[in-house]
């Protein structure tokens, strides 16, 4: 296979730069046609190299100096002050500059999202970047999109999130003719907010496989493939569900505690509550993807371990392969008509 | 105790009227305080009631003739054609006489918010009802409104929410200086749609226990009593939690499947299993509460069974008990000057 180049920020997440650079050597010692850039402070870098011993990986590691950092917790007007020289940013410019076709971060999403933004720009016909994350349900996985990037939105921006996701599902997951959903409040038209009730027709009157408004209950059952939502409603969705998710477990903690009876069952269904536990676990899909900028960057969840990180590289690498961008451009073209008569006001 | 009259719709939800019927019997058996009027079929009821050998109730138990009901798949242009009638309409029409003080109904919500705010009319100085539930959480319930009431809404609307929860979570729960949160996608002020970031300033100015933009995951850790959120949000926040727990409660079916030893565990775990579902059933809770309406009504779910109908009417009780309606009357009173400058626009 034609060798492909990931920038990785190795200072972004929870652990970091120990399961950036883990979950990096995980992903080279089986996946010889990539070339890797860790971007961060070099110093932590080459510690943890050494610390694992690394050898023979020379020809397809780089690592790339940024003695700046931009932390969990900053707020936007400080990306600005510092950008030039942060992980995110150099990370980025590797990206802008073709050195590398991907950009990885388990950082600080809010400045990933607004330095890709403005860094990289827009793909051509798309609006707003938009955050899109896949969601465990009863029969496999669904892309939920918008998931954050953007607060308030109007008919338009959705019809791009379709598009976009369209497109993702169709090449990294290979559905042929992926059922796209509407987030409401019932399943019937007429049902929903103003923007639910103005993208609905919209999304009716177009050459795609539209299945409708889906409910919230539903949406974990599978029957779509990618799901639409407002930026807002999407991040509530995900984190409702990790919230439900961690006291569900917790509950069973507390139960199972209460008698010995329960103790030896819950000894015995260790394991199957583990294999369960990774099914339901985010970290475990890669990451989210930032769309419609012009270029390829996935946004690992801060707790990321070393599994996760090299889950995101994997990601990142099947959509350089799959020509995601080319084809998310071609379709929005294709699509042009349509897309024009809608403004953005 | 002064004795207290509620009106049940006996047609609404899927298994109506036998378990509508069976709840009210279970209730009476335990609260001699309470006469209930069963609105509905007259014929179907008694056929019920001679079922479970029922008798020595016939002082505290009234059976209404209404020969129509609304179906759970209804829609709005049918309420209207035939309202007169209806279970639903009958029931209400036994509040707004003053016969009962409240009345319940598992049958269709949309129905029984149309025709509750048409009928009974809107405590003064609210603008719209609010559908209001308890979610279970980490520590304990908290509550989640609106659910599903208005799917739009200005900030004035998510202020009454506010004024209203907290009476009800001071008045019958028992909690003295309710924790007010809003629901939105970052806990600092700022994080959030156009009509969180409005609703914060109004509720930060206010002279209640307000403690800011909590997150999806966090509402399920119960550090917060009540939290606002617009209808469709809130909706979706519930029917999410459904799902998740739906998915979950699959997987862990079909992990245990898996194994024989799972299996052993599963068979043991089994009574901790089912304590726990009832924790997290929303059934358990005695249904929606709309408030803002001249008058109690409670709103079951679909599948409620005879336990929710009789967890609805204990709910029902309460609230007349305590007086919620008034105190909400007099909150809203309390807080006119800061409304007042609240324009529905």
């Amino acid at each position: 296979m034609e060798p492909v180049a990931v920038a990785i920020d190795a200072m972004g997440g929870d652990h970091a730069p120990a399961v950036v650079v883990k979950g990096v050597m995980e992903f080279l010692s089986k996946n010889p046609d990539t070339r890797i850039y860790l971007v961060g402070k070099k110093r932590e870098i080459r510690r943890e190299l050494r610390r694992l011993s690394v050898s023979g990986m020379e020809d397809r590691l780089s690592v790339v100096n940024a003695h700046d950092q931009i932390s969990m917790r900053e707020q936007l007007l400080s990306y600005w002050r510092k950008r030039e020289r942060t992980s995110i940013q150099q990370a980025l410019e590797l990206v802008r500059k073709g050195t590398a076709q991907a950009m990885i971060s388990a950082g600080n999403t809010g400045a990933v999202m607004a330095l890709a933004k403005n860094n990289l720009g827009m793909l051509e016909g798309i609006g707003r970047p938009a955050l899109a994350t896949l969601i465990p349900t009863a029969k496999g996985k669904t892309m939920l999109m918008d998931v954050g990037a953007n607060v308030d939105s109007r008919p338009r921006h959705l019809v791009e999130f379709a598009l976009m996701g369209k497109v993702f599902m169709q090449t990294v997951h290979g559905v042929s003719n992926p059922r796209i959903a509407l987030m409401s409040i019932g399943e019937e038209e007429g049902k929903g907010n103003e923007l639910i009730k103005r993208t609905y027709g919209i999304l009716k009157s177009m050459d795609i496989n539209f299945v409708g408004n889906i409910e919230g209950r539903e949406a974990y059952l599978g029957e779509s493939d990618l799901i639409v939502t407002d930026g807002f409603t999407g991040n509530i969705t995900l984190k409702v569900a990790e919230g439900v998710v961690d006291v569900m477990m917790a509950l069973i903690q507390s139960e199972t505690r209460s008698s010995l009876q329960s103790r030896l069952g819950v000894f015995l269904l260790k394991r199957s509550l583990r294999r369960l536990r990774r099914r339901l676990d985010y970290a475990e899909i890669g990451g989210a993807l930032l769309l419609g900028v012009n270029g390829i960057v996935v946004i690992g969840h801060g707790r990321s371990n070393a599994k996760a990180v090299a889950s995101a590289i994997d990601l990142s690498v099947r959509m350089i392969r799959e020509r995601v961008e080319e084809r998310i451009a071609s379709e929005i073209r294709g699509m042009r008509n349509i897309l024009e008569e809608l403004s953005y006001a």
